[in-house]
């Protein structure tokens, strides 16, 4: 129950008074003060400054102490990582980004993101023993529980490795690996907006497609870990995906998929523009479609504009299935100008049902390329308070 | 919390005693000793004989008293009504079912239903008075809260029709409307399946074809409760639905569709035995079909197993989506043998990823077509307690 007041403090808009957590809880008045001050004690919560100065009788409040340690976020993508220190109320304090190459395997890849981590304390004069928990997002399938990938096929080598004991090798604290959607997800629910909404679905549209689903204000993950994959959803096209079967949405409608059709419209001369990058880089890139449409490319614009009009047809199904208050769509393409957001919206609203779409709103990310750190401190702090609740007895952070 | 402990001793498959449930709760002993009071007091709940011959130390255990009242149960159909008495463990006790005609609106259908109601209290020598909740499902979407259709396509007359105020003219208990296929999903779940699984989609294959959604092992709707909507996914197919779009699940493979289909087949003397029940007859029904399968007609069979293919392909995507435990295939069509279930699992295992079918489970319904009735007796009784809990004081049933 200290674990509940804790997590209940911690969403909280506001610092919160003794009586309004007892109501929270369902539980007596002296009880709730038993678990506060054992929070207090173990300086995970403090007494509230807010509204101290207007005097009076107003009871003692409490809030989350940010301050009790530091979270290491790391964001894993096929072509970089994103590492973040953050404090306990997911605020990130120091931020670093490197090129990797996720096919190098996870040895190479984890190795070299070591010596990034170590650097990085170094150069910030961090001390290793506070940070508290290390929170990885993964572009693959994850077994979260056993904190290991399982066959993420944009990560060869990866499989089922123990991304957690290499972690532990260096840092005496507790280390969670989730798959980078529903980081995301997380981070926009909690810190992007507030936990203001109820039911969310973060579609992250990359070189591949994903979402990650909360429900009544909760990460779902689903029987096995796997909820949320949207990326083989049949759109009923002829393309054949990776996975064997035809008319997935990823295969049409994916970071790769609209850079292999702009080398084919470009190679067919529908695209000057993206026929000159490809001739004098000798390839194209998802960035080079952005420019191309942020250049009025015609052939760039057509590609995103498709790529979103058969993701608001699956997003459609979703709505209908999920009934989300909010989609949230993010990742490297939504970052592409309004067309992709315009295209999308406009297959939803045709295709959803009334009901589902009365009160649904489809929004960029308000966190942008931020959610999955912020998300993956989050995550990280919520199992370390969760993991504690299994043993009261202990203290929450050694 | 007196309610909340309720719903454990509810939801629990063998008696509890004070010290499981003051674990269960995160409460103290001497606290549970108090609502474990007020609900005996109550008659909501009583000692459990189960056990006590075996003599000893034994603590005493607590089981809901299942007489403390009836439920009246009812489930309505676009040509039929089943209704029910339940106990409080939803214990069918009375069952009566009559055809009606759902287009005959509002008025002349509950008015039809409210008469056999009265009858079947009369034969059976039931007083109202221990009539403590009605509840409703309904073949179309319901503003839950509120205990209204909302636009339901093949209920004419019923949008928006404010059936709780129907019912509170007759009786003087709460009465709580939902959409039918919610009701068999938690019916299904709690009584079919005992709460042993705790993500399960329940998807009903009649006319049309809709989903109840269990997350957590609570029963998910949706924010505006239009959850569960799968029968117009986009299957790619050139059909136009009622809706105005092409290519829904609805309009390719639901009841309607099927009999749609097997009329053309008929008449193009593609099914000898087709066509002599529609000469004979005039009109075909999803009965006919059934029928067909299990006179080895090849026509019945392979529209059974084109639809169970199509459903199939959206149950794919759903448990991609949604990553369930189990999905649970009932309404009409899904009695219809085992080619249908056959057909749906041929193209979920073809095309679902590996990790998100790894533990999956596709069954037909346990409890069949009372799945709905004894659904949406638990519903009643889970809102009764529901709305108590906002109301400490009061007694949970009058």
């Amino acid at each position: 129950m200290t674990a509940k007041v804790l997590q209940i403090i911690r969403r909280a808009k506001l610092p919160l008074s003794k009586a309004e957590l007892a109501e929270e809880t369902g539980v007596s008045l002296s009880a709730i003060s038993v678990h506060v001050e054992r929070l207090l004690e173990e300086k995970l919560i403090e007494v509230s400054k807010i509204g101290v100065s207007s005097g009076g009788r107003k009871p003692r409040q409490y809030a989350l102490n940010k301050n009790i340690g530091l979270i290491l976020s790391i964001e894993l993508g096929t072509s970089f990582v994103h590492i973040a220190l953050t404090n306990f109320n997911c605020e990130i304090l120091y931020l670093t980004t490197s090129d990797i190459d996720i096919t190098d395997g996870p040895d190479r890849v984890l190795t070299r993101i070591h010596e990034l981590v170590d650097q990085m304390l170094l150069e910030n004069k961090v001390d290793k023993v506070s940070i508290k928990g290390i929170g990885i997002g993964i572009p693959g399938p994850v077994d979260f529980s056993m904190g290991i990938p399982i066959s993420p096929t944009i990560m060869p080598g990866w499989d089922k490795y123990p991304i957690r004991e290499f972690w532990s090798k260096y840092f005496d604290c507790p280390c969670y690996v989730d798959n980078d959607v529903n980081t995301m997800a997380l981070g926009e629910h909690a810190k992007g907006l507030q936990f203001e909404v109820s039911n969310l679905i973060y579609v992250k549209v990359g070189s591949g497609i994903g979402s990650g689903i909360i429900y009544d204000g909760v990460l779902y993950r689903g029987s096995t870990g796997s909820a949320g994959d949207i990326g083989h959803f049949d759109i009923g096209s002829d393309v054949v995906c990776w996975c064997g079967n035809k008319g997935c949405l990823e295969a049409s409608a994916g970071g790769k998929a609209i850079v292999s059709k702009g080398k084919e419209r470009a190679l067919s001369h529908r695209s000057e523009y993206l026929l000159q990058i490809l001739n004098s880089r000798g390839k194209l890139t998802i960035d080079d479609i952005g420019t191309g449409v942020l250049q009025l490319d015609s052939t760039s614009v057509a590609l995103v504009r498709e790529s979103g009009t058969s993701i608001g047809r699956v997003i459609a199904s979703i709505v209908n299935f999920a009934n989300p208050d909010l989609v949230v769509i993010g990742g490297r393409v939504a970052e592409f100008g309004d067309i992709f957001l315009a295209a999308i919206r406009q297959s939803v609203y045709q295709r959803s049902l009334p009901l589902a779409t009365r009160n649904l709103i489809i929004n960029k990310s308000v966190l942008g390329n931020m959610a999955g750190l912020i998300g993956g401190a989050f995550m990280t702090i919520d199992q370390i308070i969760i993991q504690s609740t299994d043993n009261e007895a202990d203290i929450i952070l050694k």
